[in-house]
């Protein structure tokens, strides 16, 4: 037996996410079906970040445990042949004994990526947020500065999720402009993880600090708050994309 | 009564082409649904070319006459609320008497782009075509340059094809490298017209030639043969952009 670690990109448009679900096709169902025949029984894959419906991926990292001798590189090859083209394995490589690809994590790096014009491009429209109202990025970055460190972010969490610690670090959280209708906003964030729907939450309420309906130092209170109802609405999930896991 | 230009840009994935049909959705079929109620009764408009099933336009020109009062901005806007996401209204303006967007036209312009690499970007799948074999593009080139200027296209014009003349101007072909997995190959073609699937036939006729089954001096060959059995595959619709009409 042997641990693979495997890259993954998606376009999450068509998908109910990355975890095997009892409704819709999930992306983990996916690979785990494309590795059985090849293994020649039934393998469960662990993905490093369970991406919601429609969420896409640059860098995914998926962990699976095999018996059967096969070269990682040709391994790669057999799911591309598998799998349907919006779901591409990038690579194939043998992980040291124990990694884990969600445990083993020590953060994640997500884009999320927004049109701010009157009007999408028809080649767009699944792969970003389109806010229509002006953004100021100006103080968007004045807001994003007051998330960056060490905070309990239990009020941008998802409404019904439980996890023990709240506590996360933000690393970074970098805007790029846009150029509108085909050339998006794009908004990095880096940290040690995060907590479900954070991503979409922060982009909600910077969003609102941009368009004016909030101030900058808002964000700082709703922190402190620790309650969801203070922070701003859920971003679309088409808009998200998790570029990369680090180890 | 007065006509308006329209000009579109489209993702060609969900449709059958430009021109209305019995079985499928044209685009043409949903910008006359979309004008018509704003019209008052059925409207017909005219497309500057009939993109074929799966081609896409960043610059397709449409001509309407109506009698509605109505501002062409605004009427611009009513359309890209009306159409689906992937069809879009850049513009809308009043155009001289006369004006047919079809028969007015003086040249058109295409992009077609290739992935020239093992895999495909799983956002790129839809907007190119997969060419796994490397592809000289010197080679490309040089059969490209025996193909501008003045001929008898009959070769490269689909079998089923009935024109009054099969000669046409290819005024410029040019190539731009491209990066692999997720950066095309893309070849920019622009001319007085195009015989129906001429651009996808050249393509294909040039990566033939990229891919080393041809020499660059076949292409002189074909043309000369007017025989359709001579050039090359025809290309993939999802690679092919009208890119814009010339007027």
């Amino acid at each position: 037996m042997r641990t693979l670690k495997i890259v993954l990109q998606y376009d999450g448009t068509a998908y109910a996410g990355w975890q095997r679900q009892a409704n819709g096709l999930s992306i983990q169902a996916l690979v785990e079906d494309a590795l059985s025949p090849i293994e020649g029984s039934r393998v469960v894959v662990h993905g490093a970040g369970r991406t919601d419906a429609g969420v896409h991926a640059l860098g995914q990292v998926a962990t699976v445990t095999l018996a059967v001798a096969i070269e990682p590189p040709a391994l790669a090859r057999a799911l591309n042949a598998l799998l349907p083209p919006d779901v591409r394995v990038l690579a194939v490589e043998d992980a040291a004994p124990g990694f884990h690809a969600r445990f083993s994590a020590t953060g994640k790096a997500y884009e999320y990526r927004i049109i701010n014009a009157p009007l999408v491009s028809p080649f767009h429209h699944n792969y970003v947020w389109h806010v229509i109202q002006p953004i100021d990025l100006k103080l968007v970055r004045e807001a994003s500065a007051r998330l960056v460190g060490t905070h309990d972010f239990a009020a941008f969490q998802g409404a019904r999720a439980r996890v023990v610690s709240t506590k996360r670090t933000v690393s970074r959280i970098e805007w790029e402009d846009g150029g509108g209708y085909d050339l998006p906003l794009v908004m990095r964030i880096e940290g040690d993880g995060f907590l479900r729907y954070m991503v979409r939450n922060i982009v909600g309420t910077l969003v609102d600090v941009g368009v004016g309906r909030r101030p900058p130092s808002h964000v700082a209170e709703i922190l402190a708050s620790r309650d969801r109802t203070q922070a701003g609405p859920t971003a679309p999930a088409q808009g998200l994309y998790l570029v990369r896991v680090n180890y």
